[in-house]
């Protein structure tokens, strides 16, 4: 997997000698199809739970995303591949009847994964040829914009393609590697640090015309009491003491609805740990492995971290203290491009290796109104019951961070890449 | 039912006599029993979901409150009546097994409803007679705190209390009357009316020793942009409209979740409403009645109220708008002291008559901490997935209200006296 | 309790004075009041599960049976006390819509018990002025034959009546007695011992004009092979053993469907077992009590019940095999009557104390025919994914029994006084 | 798939040549092989639901089958392929855990197909050659006893596997065709036509040495009222007048649980079915079809054929009637070596085309004792909940049919090629 890290501002292709958005749009589309590359045809359909896909539908659907957008109402003349693929690339397709159902999606065996390659070419090829044709009934700026939140919305399916195909491989017991173990980084030495802000009127929000998604704006005031905010995330072997100090026994620790969640589900370590002679291992994209002390945990529910935080006497943050605090900062973790598809806990500041629970339920923004039409169902509809996270992960492309991106998840979620950093009141 | 309005800073008891806590203490105790004055003992058992609780039970569990909190801690030589009703009446109390489940509440028919009301008086007597004879082994202005925490938290319960018993009787086909029907008073003309605020640097939460729960501080600062609020809440006349124009049909107007729950639920319309003849009917305390337009609309969920802000082009208030526009206003509206048990649209401010949905999660505000010990498991523990209310409704003690109040539901959650306003930018 | 034993061949009421059909109504309308003498009015109303009804609901229905299918067909002029009754109380009554549902029956405060009571009443005064005046529109002959059926009716519906009440009452933690506890009676010796049977073609099913169900008949022939039978019930010792040579642990004992029942629901006794200090205890109709080893064991699902039988290297007897045994000889055991309502063990032979699971499916005899009608859908509905067990319970009135009387329970199911008997081939 | 219906006792390969056990081990173990033929790789990992499981575990459970029960106990020296297929590829493992759930079967997509087929030469390879040779620690006869039984445990799996496939198929919208439809047979005319029998005391079950399941004997007498049975299924134009006449909306025809199994799911037409422009389609292994009035209806649950039969005023046959009149005639129908794979109605008797529900519960047959170990726990532990099929089908290998032949399904399930005849009494 050599050009997971593939600098788009480097490289040169035909389409990417043309502009930035070319350069974006190559790189993203190739990465996509480099972490592929490890998996079998057969790998390419498994689909795990309904909120998982399969690796092949995130690749049709990331292209089912150009065309629908971009190809069928604003390229004269486009010939879709396949009419069908309208219907079953649609993640936002709702209809009565069991044959169309988000979790069926694993019973698509065909179109092969071959086809979905060849979809892929050919609205590449047709968005490619009909932008150095200037073919679009569209302005060239509206184009590179669309072009843009394509490419964006597939670097988020990269991240959900890597994690999904994650969380499915778990239940195979051979526990297949997807990416060979690196030799494992000495991390930065634990000692308890804690950066201190001032809060007062500060402005959160996306400003400017760089691409964010509709949901991290308008940009607005905030009021913050003074904080502060742990150096780095919240390691496993501080979760190790927060067990072995009785934490998942312990009700009047939890939320009442977490501790509802935890019963019903027995859990009593992360998601993806078992105990074995004493050690606690962990099934990893590097295979299992036996948990790093020193990384940062990770898989663990809005429920767990809550209750771990009250159990170090600390608290989450607010998303806006965690943006606050963040904004101006150098983007520097551990990312997608990596290549390491684990925390290793080597980058310590508010960067990369994990997403971080915030307190804060993910809802609108001050002024925030959605865009009209179906681009416009991206974010607002999901905004009831579900939490943020900040920071990105090691499954998240670098390029898609920002200091005002939000990601969100419902509570109880723990397959994604999640973890936590500690808050207090100054 | 003629002491549901019984004004405790006027009346005298041998209790009252002597203290504001003693008239609230004595007014409080009274207006529960007045509340099961309409119902037969086979009616104190009635609990018809999870969710919901016997009469009998909240008459119990009300006592077991001040017993447990108070009279067992801090009076020498008390004698509980039974000890067995400390498990039966613990909201709080957790354990495996099947016997004493929340859900099972409903089949404790005994102990009877008349050893239930001997338990109260029990109780009463002990608390009576031991303030009046200083014999607690605790300062008189923290037995005077948890005196009032109690009455405080029996008069959520009386709300509690009516609202359960509507439930339960709703599966009735008798329809039980439990309220005698009132005239329909006439209500305010429809005009289209909003308030303007301008926002700014505001401070909400409770300030000042008068009574408060411990979610409604600290007092803090909060930056809110300019809006506007509907002058009343949203009426049946307005929500029949919505569903005439095909509100609960169209998926975009909902969240994505909240679409999921009206499919699974058939909601076509409120709780207890029923279409008779072309006229829509709904249940009340009052029995059957036709629905009354000019009345606001009740029994509606979150994700109801949401789409039906969206479908009427504006949004839910957040609950620091609401409470900065409500600070400071005279608290006069349609409470459970009317003994109208249904919402009239008569008094059409910013209170009672129903809760209105706010667009905020429930949430902590800055530098909240819970008091120690089982008290302080009041509010904090249910802090994940909740909306909050505001206002008071027909079924909630006058007494009970402050701008600071914060009630809390989940978004779909419709058997309290749940509405909504509308709110808009400037 | 005096009157549990009232036999209506030597009693005189004015009914009974005229008829044996009389003397049975007469006997079995009173026994079922007299077996809601020791309950409150509260306990009327209680419902734990959809499989079970309230006390004050058995009540009801057996009176709308008699209305439903006697009065108001055939009373010219008969004046129901409610109408709405008629919906209330009717146990197959199916309908879309949440209000009416079975299990909803608890939640029908009103009418009350004491309206019930004159429901009664109205219906019966009806019945014997009818019949003392022949004002029926019907044959006497074929009145009485509905007046029996109504009767036999009504006696299974006092075995549900105690069955169900035990089931709701332990749930409360107060483990309420319903009957006062007798002296514990010293039960027979527990040798071992069988009886042989020769098989070969047997005539099985009710013959003659005597009172019988539909899926009873017709009598038809059976060809057995030789077998033999247990002399008594499988006994709570022989159970404990069963569960201390790991009976419950032991998948390869079980079923493939019964072992996932036994997971699912943690079944590791009895229903109604608890362990306390080393000695098993259970609630009973009088209270809880310890586990009288040498008593028949009760309360085992057919799931156990096969498990055990296969652990004692026996099987369970066919239907057939029980029927062949016990056509001709006396019914004698401990039923309703006794006022005991648990199994003694006093008289071991093939009647009474517990039900005996057979390995016989509830199927139609050969020929069967459900009678035109509603009073049709009595049995033959329920012929499917149900076993037969034979031999009447302490609960079940003696009258009912007959050699050819089948009851039948879903596999899962252990709330009604069930047992077994060990088979063996010779 | 020409090699279907190739006739083990006509041809020769090496193993073959030696024997008709070597015959029918080359014959069934390539006909599975053939099965796959039409299918990729991607479709080798569908699991649809958990009573289904994937083409590739087929594959791979029938060959872990022949390693388990013969190579690993018998064969000196014998080296597993692979250690860990032991766990992956045996039905019966139960274990506490989610990795290796029988739900989970879809997830495996390691081991891949290829090498699923290595692990099928491997095991064949030993057991050739250990037969060839001599090899084996047991006689002779045994071997070839167990050889039989997994060759007809392969032929069960064959069935299963395309129906298996089937079902998943049909959740891809795009319909995908498994066999190339042929022509449509014109069905024979259809006449209403029943043959009689006296009965009496008659024998079934399975007599002399040829290969047969424990289950289906010992032979045993059963008596017989004399009856009649229709000559050929019924068929899709009389089940769609079951349809236009209402039979899905009225309960009366219905067993009480059918009928709620009929509501919970929506039925109203049989599995697979569904109405365009007027005409009925259902999808087939050969692609989407408009459904044939004259071929035998499929894919409907017990308690949908005994709905139908009460509407048509008879009833299913018993076991014992349909065995009683096929002991003795001619095997012929539409099985799975004519390629079909769909019901044609081309050969009317009492074989082929759709498995017959019979109203019998898959119950012992007296004197019934399963073999001792593993092989034992084949057909005993179902004996609970499931109704006797008898007659094969258009996916059953002819090979596999004999008169004492008992298939087994529960009454909702519909994914098999159920259907139905009707009998009636005399």
């Amino acid at each position: 997997m050599t050009h997971l890290d593939a600098d788009p501002t480097n490289e040169a292709t035909e389409f990417t000698s043309q502009s930035a958005v070319g350069q974006l749009f190559d790189a993203t589309r190739e990465r996509t199809l480099t972490l592929v590359e490890p998996l079998t045809e057969e790998d390419m359909g498994l689909q795990s739970m309904e909120d998982a896909s399969p690796p092949k539908w995130h690749l049709a659907h990331t292209t089912w995303f150009f065309e629908e957008f971009i190809l069928k109402p604003y390229l004269p003349g486009y010939e879709p591949k396949d009419d069908r693929f309208a219907v079953l690339f649609n993640s936002y397709y709702v209809q009565a009847g069991p044959r169309h159902m988000r979790s069926r999606r694993g019973l698509l065996s065909r179109p092969s994964a071959g086809d979905v390659k060849a979809y892929r070419a050919h609205v590449e090829d047709a968005l490619r040829e009909g932008r150095a044709h200037g073919a679009f009934a569209l302005e060239a700026d509206r184009l590179d914009e669309l072009l843009t939140l394509g490419c964006h919305h597939e670097m988020q399916h990269q991240e959900l393609l890597v994690t999904d195909l994650m969380h499915a491989f778990s239940f195979n017991p051979l526990l297949p590697v997807y990416a060979e173990p690196r030799p494992v980084e000495v991390a930065a030495p634990q000692t308890e640090s804690w950066s201190r802000h001032d809060g007062g009127l500060v402005e959160i929000g996306h400003a400017g015309d760089s691409f964010a998604y509709d949901c991290e704006g308008p940009r607005h005031r905030v009021w913050l009491e003074p904080y502060r905010l742990r150096d780095r995330p919240v390691t496993n072997g501080e979760w190790i003491a927060f067990m072995e100090d009785g934490g998942y026994d312990n009700q009047t620790l939890w939320l009442m609805e977490g501790w509802a969640v935890r019963e019903k589900n027995d859990w009593d370590s992360p998601l993806y740990w078992w105990k074995q002679d004493g050690v606690w291992w962990t099934y990893t994209l590097q295979g299992p492995r036996q948990v790093d002390h020193a990384a940062p945990v990770v898989h663990v529910s809005y429920y767990e971290a809550d209750a771990f935080a009250r159990w170090a006497g600390h608290r989450l943050p607010t998303e806006a203290e965690w943006e606050a605090a963040a904004e101006g900062t150098q983007i520097d973790g551990n990312f997608l491009e990596s290549g390491a598809f684990v925390p290793t806990g080597r980058k310590p500041g508010l960067w990369g290796d994990v997403w971080q629970w915030t307190s804060s339920a993910f809802s609108p923004y001050p002024g925030f109104r959605p865009p009209e039409g179906a681009i416009g169902e991206y974010n607002g509809k999901f905004m009831v019951n579900q939490m943020v996270l900040r920071g990105g992960s090691c499954a998240t492309p670098k390029l898609q961070m920002r200091s005002s991106y939000r990601t969100f998840f419902y509570p109880h979620q723990r397959w994604q890449m999640l973890g936590l950093r500690l808050a207090a009141d100054l």
